[in-house]
């Protein structure tokens, strides 16, 4: 077994990124600019957003952030992301979700200018990606197919099942995975909470993607040998050998199926990171369309 | 084997939509209006966009007909594609594809406002679609669904395979079995040129959606007995014994598969009058959102 490690190739692509920025300002130009929006004070949330306006620092880009308190009201949200539809010096911004419970999601997600969406949210955007135009791909389902392109995961008429079908994990990963590109061209289940018969579906995949958000929930009788295994979950359970008291979790059982597999993303440290290097790529990708 | 009518399924929900209409027009409200744009002379497409327009009158719906020739120019095309947009007494508009050479069909969908867009090809409603929001779904799948519908065809959990995954069927077809509606909810494999076990794989299948565009590709031994069967294709094909020259046969072999299924549409006479169903529910739903 190998792993298909994500921290690794993250680092990777934020050094790419990070010369290409160098080469960018001594030639005059501005770098990337990404602006994060984040509402309220929940702790994951503000983690995710604090790790991608990080990432940005480390590789030249510059970033913004804007934190509202989590009372503020849905108009003065509109305002804020209309302001940074409008704003030229921004390339491209993200509205970390899920938003209070008082703010539609949808109506923020739509709001955003499609050629400013990075997070690849906006329905133009996903409808581009389902008829294969070029455009910001999700960017956990693109940290995938990035991570499968780096380790020259064979993919064209690989049996592949997506466990989970979430409109930003599972969904597009499904679309990408069976569209005529490289990696890609692979013949794709999507199996989710109404599948009858998952055994035995999992059990036909060369490469078995999990976006389920169950704990260790794919166990080894439910991977075919030498499989590749993607494993998307995050969980925090609680552990009292370890020093913080908790320990990071996938939706696969990691001892059981590393044992039976080809290759496996270990978590943490396997599509996590790839989610924000491909934030960083499509920020870059926004930033070089209005150079 | 029972037959999917999709001929009578049409003219039935034609029949409803002329009773609504009746009663729209009785309120001294306008009727629905679909305006079609035709470019050039291509046979096919002109029975295709005489169909709708046929169609339209039938179930009293007003209809313009925006007849062009082939050297109309990409740009004076666009400039239509405004006009219409704007046109407030247009509830929704179709340009029938494809397009002559020198105009590019996705600058064309790419234009057409998506609340007027009743084909349902404009990204952003292919993305609502994706997410599973609200929008004007695409004719020919969106036509399927209305016709596993009013069959009440069980599908949630079911094994659906789709074989093709053009943007304009197989791949839009593929997401509404698998979203979480009824009809929908199955366990959904995309099928396509690059696949390796197609036989095995349709042979898993409880339904199983045609459409690679192959005259009579699928044979009994690629069916599951009492499978239901959906055949989107379409092919002249001569026959010197019938009256005109030629017969239509599907992307199914009828006689073979027939016997072993349990539902099975004609060929003519089953995807293809839901198609147009299909597009008149668009133009009336466009309707009843302005009125």
């Amino acid at each position: 077994m190998d792993l298909l490690d994500g921290k690794k190739t993250s680092l990777d692509i934020q050094k790419e990124l990070s010369e290409k920025v160098k080469s960018i300002v001594k030639n005059g130009l501005k770098p990337p600019h990404l602006a994060a929006v984040l509402v309220g004070d929940d702790g994951a949330s503000r983690t995710y957003v604090n790790a991608k306006v990080k990432a940005c620092e480390r590789v030249g880009f510059k970033s913004t952030l804007h934190h509202l308190s989590s009372d503020v009201s849905e108009s003065e949200l509109l305002k804020i992301v209309n302001q940074l539809n409008a704003d030229d010096s921004v390339d491209g911004f993200i509205v970390q979700l899920p938003l209070p419970n008082h703010i539609d999601d949808h109506k923020i997600t739509l709001a955003i200018s499609p050629n400013k969406d990075v997070d690849g949210f906006h329905p133009e955007n996903v409808g581009k990606m389902t008829l294969g135009l070029p455009t910001f791909l999700p960017a956990t389902p693109n940290g995938v197919m990035e991570l499968l392109k780096r380790y020259n995961i064979p993919t064209e008429g690989k049996n592949t099942v997506v466990i989970g079908r979430s409109s930003i994990v599972g969904t597009p990963m499904s679309i990408l995975m069976s569209r005529k590109t490289n990696p890609g061209n692979s013949t794709v289940t999507l199996a989710h909470s109404r599948t009858q018969n998952l055994e035995e579906i999992c059990m036909k995949a060369d490469i078995l993607i999990v976006a389920i958000g169950i704990p260790e929930f794919v166990t080894s009788n439910m991977v075919k040998p030498n499989a590749v295994v993607i494993d998307v979950g995050i969980h925090r359970i609680e552990d009292a050998s370890r020093k913080n008291g908790f320990r990071l979790i996938g939706d696969v059982n990691f001892s059981e199926v590393s044992s039976k597999c080809s290759y496996i993303t270990p978590v943490p440290g396997g599509v996590g990171p790839m989610t924000i290097a491909s934030l960083l790529m499509n920020t870059y990708i926004a930033s070089s369309e209005r150079n």
